[in-house]
C-alpha cells in the first residue's frame, strides 16, 4: 500500500511511554497514507489527499451538517464518531473494494487495530463503543458519519474533476449509493450539476 | 506560500451553488497547504504535513485529553474549537513568526477569511464565537485547544526528528513556551525523552 514513508510507532523500537504519546506515534501514520482509490484512477501521489485529511473534512462536515439539517442529533456525538471512524486504517491500511478483502474480514481486522490504539487509553472503551456503533449503524449519528463519509469522497472527486482529473463517475455513483437523508441528496445533486462537462 | 496546487475555490469562477459547497471548495485548500515551518527546516514536500492533517490530531488529541485529564472541561467544545481553530488559513495562509506578519494584522486577515468560510452557514455566527473565543482565550477550552494544538506540533517535530530531520529544538521550545497545565508538560517531558540522541 502506498504511503509516504513507514509507520513512525516503529521508531519508537518499543520503548516504553506514556499511553497518549505511544497512541500518537501509532495514529501519526494516518498522515501518511494516501487514500488508495484516487491513485488507482491516477491522481499524482504529491496531490492526493491522505486518510487524515479525509476523515477532518468528515468531522466538519458532521458538525455543519448535523447543526443545520438535523437539529434532533446530538452533533458532538456525530462529531467524535467522524473522528474516530477512520482510525484502524493506521495499521489495516486503506482498504477498497478492489483490493478483494471481505467486508467481515475488513470489520475484524480494523476491529483489532481500533482495540490496539485506543485500548489503553482511559476512556477507550468508550471510544470502541462508538466505532461499533459507526461500523453497525445503531444510532441515527452513526449512519449520518457514513452518508457524510461517502459525501465528502464526492466533493473531494469534484475538486478533483476540476483540477484535470477526467471522469470520476464511479465515485459519485458509489456516494448515491449510501445517501439516504433527502438532504444530503440534495445536496449530491447541486454537486453533481458543478462537475465539469 | 507553498501549496499542492492553486486554491480549488477559484475553479468553480463564482458559479452559484448550495453554501456548504462553496465552503468546502474553499476550505479544501487546507489539504493542499503545507506547515511552513516544516519546509523552512528542511522536511521534503513529500512528507511534510498540511493544515488539514494538524488540525485533525488536534481535535483528536482534544478528545482524548479533555476525557481524560480535565472531567471539569467540556470536550465537546474543545474539539470544536479544535476543528475550526485554522480553518481561517485557507484564504491567509500559514503565516508563521518569521513571515514578519504583526499578530493583530494577522487576527485581523484571519477573522476576515473565517467571516466569509462560515458567515453563509447556518449557524455560521455560533463557530465564529467559538473562534473568536480561541483567539482571546476566553474559556478554559479555549486554552486548552491553544496548548494542544502546541503540544501536537511537538509531537509531529518528534516524529520528524526520528525520521531523520536532525535537531528540531525549536519547536520544543515554542511549545515548552505556551504550556501551562502540569498535565500537559508531563507528556511535553516523557515527549523530550524519546528524542534521537
Amino acid at each position: 500500500m502506498k504511503t509516504k514513508s513507514s509507520p513512525p510507532v516503529a521508531l519508537l523500537r518499543g520503548r516504553k511511554t506514556l499511553p497518549l504519546i505511544e497512541t500518537y506515534f501509532e495514529l501519526n501514520h494516518l498522515k501518511q497514507l494516501f487514500r488508495q482509490g484516487w491513485l488507482r484512477v491516477g491522481i499524482p501521489a504529491e496531490r492526493c489527499e491522505s486518510v487524515a485529511e479525509h476523515s477532518l473534512f468528515v468531522a466538519l462536515l458532521c458538525l455543519f451538517i448535523a447543526d443545520s439539517h438535523f437539529p434532533e442529533a446530538d452533533a458532538g456525538r456525530a462529531v467524535r464518531i467522524a473522528l474516530l471512524h477512520d482510525l484502524g486504517e493506521a495499521y489495516v491500511g486503506d482498504l477498497t473494494p478492489h483490493d478483494g478483502v471481505g467486508r467481515e474480514d475488513k470489520h475484524a481486522r480494523e476491529r483489532r487495530a481500533m482495540e490496539q490504539l485506543v485500548g489503553k487509553l482511559p476512556r477507550g472503551a468508550e471510544y470502541l463503543a462508538l466505532w461499533d456503533e459507526y461500523e453497525q449503524g445503531t444510532s441515527f449519528e452513526a449512519r449520518l458519519v457514513r452518508q457524510v463519509d461517502r459525501l465528502e469522497m464526492g466533493l473531494q472527486a469534484c475538486v478533483y474533476e476540476h483540477q484535470g482529473a477526467g471522469d470520476l463517475s464511479e465515485f459519485f455513483a458509489s456516494v448515491e449509493k449510501v445517501l439516504e437523508a433527502s438532504e444530503l441528496r440534495a445536496v449530491l445533486t447541486e454537486l453533481e450539476a458543478l462537475r465539469p462537462d
